[in-house]
Order: structure tokens, then C-alpha cells, then sequence
């Protein structure tokens, strides 16, 4: 029986669960978070047909050395919450992964901003193409980055 | 004296070293890497005007469960690399900062890749904005990941 | 007394006007459309505070050559509706124009797609630097492109 | 025999010549450039294996009314250049289209800037996904834009 709490696993399990179900069990803690998002305190907190939420805060672990969170923080925040949105959209065995990722940075993300929520909503999904939008946002609204992303569908190696 | 090893200081230490001269003194392991560059076991290798080298590897750690590097991963290599790459032609006091990144994603990242590179130049240096791309690479010159990055001069705050 | 049909009064008109004063004229027909918009047969049809709605058809003169629409169309109409609406959010004499655009192109574009809308809102309006998401869509509501937008303030020259 | 000045012929054209053999009759004025590009002066001028480059104008017919070229011009010459050389290193048959465009915008582009140049390079070409970046420059080597593109395999249509 496969060991649940082993992220090497993750892929095998999502062969045989909808994107939905997968995602509802790791909010349930059925199974891990990825290895970077725990690595930075990220969380998935929300998942439904086409829009999921993540949560974290921007701690000093994540800075950048100039005060203010790395912008790699709220890229990997992104880039997380919009391939599951687009993945919440999918059954068993079909997994898309992201090929482009836009990053707006619209104000400066401290600790002391608390508490963030990653939202992203799918705007398109075709048989082999799929694009979403995200934002981050405090508990009073105010953007602190978003963008978009586009994903493809994982197929079988042909040697690209 | 600043502790030269506290990241908090590195901001105060920028505004009396010119960007080429504070990258140097990070090689060189006289200031230490930023907090998410650090924890990624990413590492600035090469800096000269207009150009900069970060290295790293894809390890476990950094993977998004889907058995390859989290686009977090690259994101946060070619934001580090493309930043800095600007900042190299700014003088002591000038500061720039990203407002936005776009990440191509063009071959899965393993462990086994094994030590990456990744390259940016500046493309454009104007007095308010500035542009830059780049590459992450293997030892074999294959590309990982590519992407572009504006930033524009940190100015006093006034609100915003 | 300017001659009000001549673009190149356009800006000389724009610092005396509120964005959305400017626009609400244009919509009017008080004002001319800017050049390429009229070119592609593009009109400004909706404008209100951080919002506006361009109107247009994908016809067989912005073709691509191979049977849909060039991607300079849907670009050209998300860059308009991008701009307009930040610039919607500014008073007289203060300009935003586009550094970045980002365009995901969802499906393909054709003259019997009939009347397009490109609709866009503001993200992030702040003293200097403000974004926008927008996306063209059908009278079914289907999206055939979407994107985002960083504007900057536009300041007297300072040799850039 | 289909008429070599059609438009409409183009893409059955290109289903038995490789990308880069239909660029050079393009270049020969063999076969007529597309619509837009047409409509908006620019001209392909060079192809070679993986790189093109397209000359134009910023004539006052693309402006913006605010006195320099509309974004979409830029953005239309970014993307054709961006595309064909992607199809420059494709075989009879296999046609990639643009799914995802980024273009920054470094310096006003205006009609006294005189002939421009938009040469664009492949950064990756693979089975599925290629993409491409680009830059417009004037004589003199200044840029004022650049850009890069995510194109995808053309399938035969699947109901997306």
C-alpha cells in the first residue's frame, strides 16, 4: 500500500483520483502538500470546480534581502494555486502542467501584512490547452500581486 | 559595524555599494545570500555590468509532487538572476524592483539535470524602467526555463 | 480653436479632460478613435471608473494567412481596453501608458464569430504604476483571448 | 491552380512546403503577405533556420492619439516575427500558432524613428511546444520593444 504522507506518490495517486478529489484530500490532510509549497509555509485552504484558494504569510524566510518578500514567494503562490484551478477541471489520469506564468507585483509583501489568500479562477479549458487568472490579497481586500497562467495537457513522452 | 551576516542590513549596505560592487561582496561570501535564494540552495555565481549567473539544482525539496521541480522553482531562479542583472548598472542608492515576471517553462526539471545555470542580461536600462531575459540551462546548454522581468526605480514612498 | 477630428490634438485634448471625461467624448463621437483602432474597425463602446468595452469583428483584413485572425488583432483590442481602463481612474493631465502586455490566446479567431467585446477592469491602480485584466469574448460569453497590462505614469522626458 | 495571391490559399499552401521554404517565397513575393501585416506596412525581410526579421514604419496610421505608436503595433510586429521563426524550423504539414505573447515596451515608438527591424530567435522547439524572443530595434540598435511567444502544435480539431 502506498505510503500517503510520501510526496513521491503524489503523481501515482492523482492516476486514479479527479483533480477535485485529489485536492480535497490534501486539504483534508489524507494526503502531503507538495515539498516547496510546505517548504514555504503555503497551504491549500480551498478547492471547488474551477477556482482554489492558497494561504501563507510572507515570512522572513521568504525575503529577498531587501525588506519585502522575494518575488519568487508570490510567483510559487501563484504558479500553485493557478495549475490547480485548472486541475480541479480534470478527471483521473488527466493532469495538466503550467508552460507560462505572468507575475504582476503590485505592492510590497511584508510579515506584517499577515495572513494572504492565493485565489485563482479558471478562464479557459480546452481538450488540450487551459489558461487561469490569481490574485493575492489580505484579509481587507488589497492586491499585493496576480497574473495568469497558461497549461498543457501532460501527455506521454515522444522525445521532446 | 553591520553584522554583514544579518540579512536586515543588506538594504542599508546597497545604499552605500553600487549593485555590481554589492553582487561581488556575495560571491565573495562577504554578505549573505537572501533569505529565499538561501533556502531554494540557490547561489550567485558570476556578476559583471549588465549580466549576472545564479547556480542550483532541482533538488527534492523544491519538487511540486508531480515527480518535477514546482514552476516555483524557476521562477524564483529567473527572478533572482533577472533582478540582479538590472541592478548591476545602478549606482549606490538605486535600487530597482520587479513589478513583473513571465516564466516559460520548456522541458521538465529533475535532480538528475543536475547543477543549472541561470543567465540573464539586461536588455533595456532606462531612468524609471528597465528590462532583462534570461535562461536556466544544464551543463549541456539545454533550456529549462526562460523568461523576462521589468523593473522600475524604488522611489521614496509617497503613498502608494 | 483645435480641430477636433485630428488626432494629433488627442493628448493636447487629454490634459484638460478627466480619462473618463476624454473617453465618454470618444464614445460620443465627439472625439476621434485613435488611428489603428479605426484601422481595425475597433470602437470604444462602454467606459465608467476602472472599466471599459471596446466593440469590433475579427474581419478578413486582420487575418494571419492561415484562415483566423492575426494575433496583433486581439492584442491590438486588449491593449486599448487595457490602457483605457486605468487611464479611466486618472484626472486631467495624468496619463498612464503600457509597459507590459500579456496576451493568452484561447481560441481562434474568425469573421463569423460575429461581434466581439474586449472588456477590461483595473487590478491596481497606485500613484505610479497600475495593472489591468481584461478578456474578448462573443455574444455567448465565450473567451476567445484574455491578458493584463502594467501601466506607468507618463513624466516629462528625463532623457530615457 | 490556386491563385498565389489569395490570402485565403496561404495555409493550404503551407501544407506542402516547409515553414522556412514558405517564408522565402513570401520574402520573394512569391506569395502574398497576410492581411494584417499588409494592412500595417510591415514586410518579412529575412528567414533562416530558427530566426526572421521583419522591417516597418511607425507611420502615423498606427499612432494612438497620444502621439507614438498604439501597443498593438509593436505587439503585431513582435508576434508575427515571434511565430515565423518558430514555423521557420518546421517541416510540410506542421504549422505551430501563437497560444500565449508578452511584450515589454522600452521607448516610444514614433514615425520619426524611421525603419525599424523585429528580429526574433527560437529559444525552444519541441514536439508539442516552442517558443520564441524577439526584439524591435532602429538603425542605430536601440530597443523599443521585445517580447517572446509560447506557440503549440496545431492538432486537428477535436471539438475544443
Amino acid at each position: 500500500m502506498p505510503d500517503p504522507t510520501s510526496t513521491s506518490t503524489l503523481l501515482a495517486i492523482r492516476q486514479s483520483l479527479s483533480g477535485l478529489e485529489f485536492f480535497r484530500k490534501m486539504i483534508a490532510g489524507e494526503l502531503p502538500p507538495p515539498p516547496l509549497v510546505a517548504l514555504l509555509g503555503l497551504r491549500l485552504v480551498e478547492a471547488e470546480p474551477g477556482r482554489v484558494v492558497f494561504a501563507g504569510v510572507a515570512s522572513q524566510e521568504v525575503y529577498n534581502g531587501m525588506g519585502v518578500a522575494h518575488g519568487g514567494f508570490a510567483a510559487t503562490m501563484l504558479d500553485s494555486a493557478l495549475g490547480c484551478a485548472i486541475n480541479t477541471m480534470m478527471p483521473a489520469g488527466r493532469v495538466f502542467t503550467t508552460i507560462d506564468l505572468q507575475v504582476h507585483y503590485t505592492r510590497p509583501l511584508r510579515r506584517e501584512v499577515g495572513e494572504l489568500r492565493c485565489t485563482a479562477n479558471v478562464v479557459h479549458a480546452g481538450s488540450r490547452v487551459a489558461t487561469s487568472e490569481g490574485r493575492i490579497t489580505d484579509a481587507a481586500g488589497k492586491v499585493y500581486a496576480h497574473g495568469t497562467t497558461t497549461c498543457i495537457l501532460v501527455e506521454p513522452p515522444r522525445g521532446e
